[in-house]
């Protein structure tokens, strides 16, 4: 079986923890050994991994900003090829931990990766994506006027800086992907949702969505199933309210109905689902939406959100 | 022939040129135009791609002091990591610009890369390796004392940070950057002298001379030479003195015998030098040692240092 599995922010920093490096080498060492328990890396599955950087890419454009006098700033599209290389260190570091105390013989390789978007995506003049800290309003406004990017409420949770967020049209090493993952290498790849480029491999300042680069990773390298792992153990419809009620097995036409009825908050579940939706709708067979803690009762169907065809 | 491609600092940035994104890019252009020009990509040849970090990667410990009171300090390991993801990210993509543009049809991956070292490597206990900018001899005890990292001054060029240089044991992934190149993908790894880990693959504070590190994954994949791209046309002896003379071919012997008689700078000529003699000595066919501009002449015997032998 060939799986991509997404890791979303809380498999390498929970909601209230610092951004500091032992956090998400620990958070990494622990999703892998869920991973593990559930059976991911047995020999039999090829398995490709990606990851999301959108807190970390807004701590560096931050970190970028706040020291201009001295440096010239990056493009964002630099510094999530930056987040690439730290973050996927971090996980290549503790799944070859995970693999090696467990006496599994696989490799491991972490690519750099460029996902080519339209230059004339309208995404990318309607900024939408949350990066960075989540900050107070008044702390908000302030990184604002200062940087020049905009900010916005995201989820109730605070206000963070939003940047464009353009379609993933194709992964540049799809094919090094596939190859790899064919060879029974565990592929660490698309980090970020990719650097976003043009034709010509010029990049474009934006961030584009994990799980939508996925997905069509999933595709391009032919994966049986997608994973999203997320914060929470299931896709609930009436979420956060008395009624809230966890989807199980779900068809994909079923789930594009609680999607049109707003069942799912935008920046947070809904592009997961809409993810989700345009694997299965482009011919993958299986995509489980649940958080690292229940992955292993997700594989026995004990927990978590199946979307099926 | 396979071949390894050491990138020196030149290739991405010259001397007094800034910091900034674009310096970065075009000077990766240049190179890999020149490289182009000098055959290196056609079919027969199969090639990995390796670069230094020194100057970006004390660029970004520098972010990270600066920031400090914002975002927590990340360990030198981890900032080599993210030099290997923006630098390399440059690099894939003005190579793929290169190809594109030359109908030539070749797969470009970029590798995350861990190498080894000895936790009880004496050069951790004595920082020697300059990393980031120059400065002047206040600059640089004013930020010794605020970071607590020792400085040197480099070659009569100014005053730098220095780190530790453990001896690089053993490429955690030359499988992988072997099955690629024997596929006749370009490979770019290594970056920054590889990401120092122990055994474990936990991180350890300190940055891997690139030209050893090079040699070393060159003798790992089998290559049969060993290109180190740097800022002058050849190695000389009695350099900078009436009678400077370039080594045009030379014998590893005879080579060691200048070593031993102090023609080479440490922290500049030395190291490749060292790295040259070592990639010899350990089976390789040649090593090449001229600038970018002047390869293809080195192609043809017409500039640049062999190492024989």
């Amino acid at each position: 079986m060939r799986v991509v599995v997404a890791l979303g922010g809380n498999a390498l920093r929970k909601k209230g923890e610092g951004f500091d490096y032992e956090t998400h080498y620990d958070n990494a060492l622990l999703t892998f050994q869920r991973l593990a328990e559930a059976g991911f890396f047995s020999n039999d599955r090829k398995v490709v991994i990606t990851h999301g950087n959108g807190p970390q890419v807004g701590m560096e454009f931050v970190r970028h900003f706040l020291t201009k006098e001295r440096f010239p700033m990056y493009p964002l599209h630099a510094l999530t090829a930056s987040t690439q290389g730290w973050i996927g260190y971090i996980l290549e570091a503790t799944l070859r931990r995970t693999l090696r105390e467990r006496g599994m013989e696989r490799e491991v390789a972490t690519l750099m990766t460029m996902v080519e978007v339209s230059p004339d995506d309208p995404a990318l003049r309607d900024p939408s994506k949350p990066i960075g800290e989540f900050m107070t309003k008044e702390q908000a406004m302030e990184l604002s006027i200062l940087t020049g990017l905009p900010v916005k409420e995201d989820a109730n949770r605070g206000w963070r800086l939003v940047v464009g967020s353009p379609k993933p049209l194709r992964v540049i090493n799809s094919r090094i992907v596939k190859a790899l993952m064919e060879a029974g290498v565990i592929v660490i790849a698309a980090g970020g949702g990719g650097v976003p480029v043009k034709g010509d491999f010029s990049g474009v300042p934006a961030v584009i969505d994990k799980d939508r680069a996925s997905a069509l990773l999933g595709l391009e390298v032919g994966a049986d199933a997608l994973y999203i792992l997320t914060q929470v153990p299931a896709v609930y419809i009436n979420y956060g309210k008395p009624d809230q009620r966890p989807l199980r097995k779900v068809r994909v036409e079923e789930l594009k109905r609680y999607a049109e009825e707003g069942h799912f908050a935008p920046g947070s579940m809904l592009p997961k689902v809409e993810a989700a939706i345009s694997f299965v709708e482009g011919g993958g067979k299986r995509v489980v939406i649940t958080s690292p803690d229940f992955v292993a009762e997700a594989e026995r169907g004990e927990a978590g959100t199946v979307v099926l065809p």
